[in-house]
């Protein structure tokens, strides 16, 4: 799915919400689990109930990779039950020099060799250039490189001023940027740091941003978008454990359908506000 | 396998290497293609050819990852084929934060849940302290943190001046060692920058160090062993290509074994020099 794809999506279903797919056996609902593969009939229900109202799907591969070749066959499973208007993003963080990035990026990317066509995946910026390019340099596929994440350890590195550059993560942002262009290359944008999403802005002014953290980790979704939101939304924002597990019953899926349409709301509010729709 | 049980099979094989294993369909030797798996055939081969010449194996996850569920299935069965007495390191190059963190180090190291149980697993910094402790938090299990990597790209960050502390790396490798110790934490440290090992050493003196880029990558077994040998000897020095693609023909696993047990022959020189043995 490329740029324009992606904003028309956004403007047809009035939401930039991305549902993280972090499928966790011990908070399945109980009747899945006497299933031979529960976490693809779960994940098949979420996708069912939730997939009017999102332009994005996040599996989170550890979840899936926890389980060894049976969790890469569910994950597989999953992927093929996406449905080809959404864009989808294997969350794999993965990065690693060019020779072996061109791997990865067959992984997540190229369906003969792996079975897998993800649209986009995470990828963690700290081995540089050579181990970007590789998954930037796939045709139609997106990179979405780890900028400032939402989490406590993000203060250990990502915030360390760098001589005359401020930030770390400002840097990595600046020198990201120039590797790819808008149209194949996002950031990882923690929302739980609302008020760097300004800062972000003025080096990235052009870029989609991933924004985890809203809702079940705290972030604000208006401060997101007053701070984040650009002529084409720019936005794409990650809610997981606040749908997914919304209930653990059998009304799992509907409950998860309730709250993404919760989301979906605030988001069609924001976007008329924000003159995008 | 503990620091103790390293130090004694570095002494008793009189060896400090680490042999890389990136099975790569197009460089494996054609009389295996046929068969139904010829990455573990062709792993096993080179693990009977050298386990008697190495005290580590690595396999590189990407280059069984880009074949999907089929690709994990050959990763279990050449984990299966890792003799004990061998440490086996999982290099993933994950990072990510805790919750996930802690699946992916199931994924690695737990046997019952994924199938596999490695003894180390190579992990990003970037996303800070909660995404490296769910891995050394693992009972008697390692994490190897990416330090200063050997490629090109190790130029974007990891050289980069952080205020009053140096270039970033060394900030790294100086955080990082205060979340573990030396008994579950080693670091990568790229041999192409011989001269930075000096530096690497004065922030950590008494860590292993896991060292790629002997041998086809350009870096020099002697200027590592003299900036970076410790008592313990610390040094765990990979070559993959050099060994595993000596040759493409029937006699791949023999060329694997001349090779390395050159490099053998030259690290027992330096384990000597240095009064290890």
């Amino acid at each position: 799915m490329n740029k324009e794809q992606l904003i028309e999506q956004i403007k047809k279903k009035k939401s930039f919400l991305c549902v993280g797919l972090d499928p966790d056996l011990e908070k399945l609902p109980e009747h899945l689990l006497d299933l031979e593969d529960p976490i693809t009939a779960f994940n098949k229900d979420i996708i069912e109930a939730t997939s009017d109202l999102c332009v994005a799907y996040k599996p989170n591969i550890a979840f899936f990779e926890c389980y060894g070749e049976r969790g890469w066959k569910s994950l597989r499973q999953t992927w093929e039950l996406l449905p080809k208007d959404v864009l989808s993003i294997a969350d794999a963080k993965r990065g690693d020099i060019g020779n072996t990035a061109a791997r990865y990026a067959k992984a997540f990317f190229d369906t003969e060799i792996s079975g897998l066509g993800f649209d986009a995946i995470t990828v963690a910026p700290y081995m540089g250039k050579d181990s970007v390019q590789p998954f930037t340099a796939f045709d139609g596929k997106w990179a979405v490189v780890l900028g400032l994440t939402s989490n406590q350890g993000s203060e250990d590195f990502q915030m360390l001023s760098v001589e005359a550059s401020g930030p770390l993560y400002q840097e990595v942002l600046r020198k990201v940027k120039s590797w790819a262009s808008t149209d194949n290359l996002m950031f990882v944008v923690g929302a739980t740091k609302g008020e760097y999403i300004q800062d972000v802005r003025a080096v990235v002014p052009d870029h989609f941003l991933l924004v985890p953290g809203v809702g079940a980790q705290g972030g604000s979704l208006i401060d997101v978008c007053n701070y984040g939101m650009n002529k084409d939304c720019g936005l794409l924002v990650n809610s997981t454990r606040g749908i997914i597990y919304a209930s653990n019953g059998r009304d799992f899926a509907d409950r998860a359908r309730d709250k993404a349409l919760e989301l979906q709301r605030e988001m069609e509010e924001q976007l008329y506000q924000h003159k995008i729709i």
